[in-house]
């Protein structure tokens, strides 16, 4: 955890996922952390801020949510677009030192049991709304916001700075087969 | 309907939501059509392509999908910031012209008894797969993709053009109270 990681106000954690970016899953169980990529997730609810998931069930990642009930979603950068596909592409099943090969580093956050990928923009700590019908139909899985923190050098009082912060900063927005966009122009409407 | 819209494989339907735009959800039921947006509207199956939209219990569209069970998904451009936003803002129970009002022109696709939003850059057809408890506890929708189609002139053989079409079809972005952001640059991974 550096510096810039501040918390956010609760009623306003939807807003890091408003835009749609694809995602890093991350959770714990039994001492075995994994990290895997998600363009799937998208926010539900405004407060408690809830949020839709969805993991495959050849995702390891999936288990570890299972078991622990908790997961975290967070929002990466253009300067973890190797690390994303990385983690997104391989899995822990093949790879049992996956996250060393994709250059994840993980934190601890006081009071959680989970683990936070470093170097990202946001953070949304979950616990799984336990829904069996759609989660083995669907895959889908409903989490609530239990903790969000952002780094304030991209997201300050509630609001995204892509426009004056780092470009490495801005957030991937996965399409297929290694093509990704970043955020791009801010916009503004009246009224 | 324009002769740059064509069929999307619908194989590749998924790629039309996977970076996560803002969408147009449009219903028609007994004569009556509406168009909203939705920030919350989500992948979440390959083939069939299946997706996910929050329709909250105020708006009148939602009415519409669950009496007619059909509903569109479009992507809107960059040159519809205004319209986005102000389908997004207004209601048909409080302002019956809201269409007129927003700008909205509607066109048909043969063999769908559906209203697709003019200008956009992608429309999915889908069939609500009912699911009670999602709809009510979540205001959760599933939708199978029945018909997708793009503007070949930014989605075409299956791949997003944005980096060379004209800006004005970029995707929107929403994050709160007017703030957009448009898609931005390409990046592509290897391997």
């Amino acid at each position: 955890m550096n510096e810039f990681i501040a918390p956010v106000d609760p009623a306003k954690a939807y807003r890091l996922l408003n835009h749609g970016p694809t995602v890093l899953v991350s959770a714990r169980h039994d001492g075995v952390n994994n990290v895997m990529a998600a363009a799937w997730a998208c926010a539900m609810d405004f407060m408690p801020a809830k949020l839709t998931v969805i993991l495959d069930k050849i995702a390891a990642t999936r288990a570890l949510v299972e078991h622990s009930g908790v997961f975290v979603i967070q929002v990466p950068t253009v300067a973890q677009l190797q690390l994303t596909h990385t983690v997104g592409t391989r899995s822990l099943a093949d790879e049992p030192d996956k996250l060393k090969r994709a250059d994840v580093e993980l934190f601890s956050m006081p009071g959680f049991e989970l683990p936070f990928v470093a170097g990202c923009s946001a953070w949304l700590a979950c616990r799984l709304i336990p829904e069996p019908h759609n989660q083995s139909t669907y895959d889908l899985f409903i989490g609530e916001v239990i903790g969000a923190w952002a780094d304030t050098r991209v997201f300050k009082d509630g609001h995204w700075l892509f426009e004056d912060a780092d470009p490495a900063f801005r957030s991937l927005h996965y399409i297929a087969g290694g093509r990704f966009y970043a955020i791009g122009e801010a916009l503004d409407v009246e009224g």
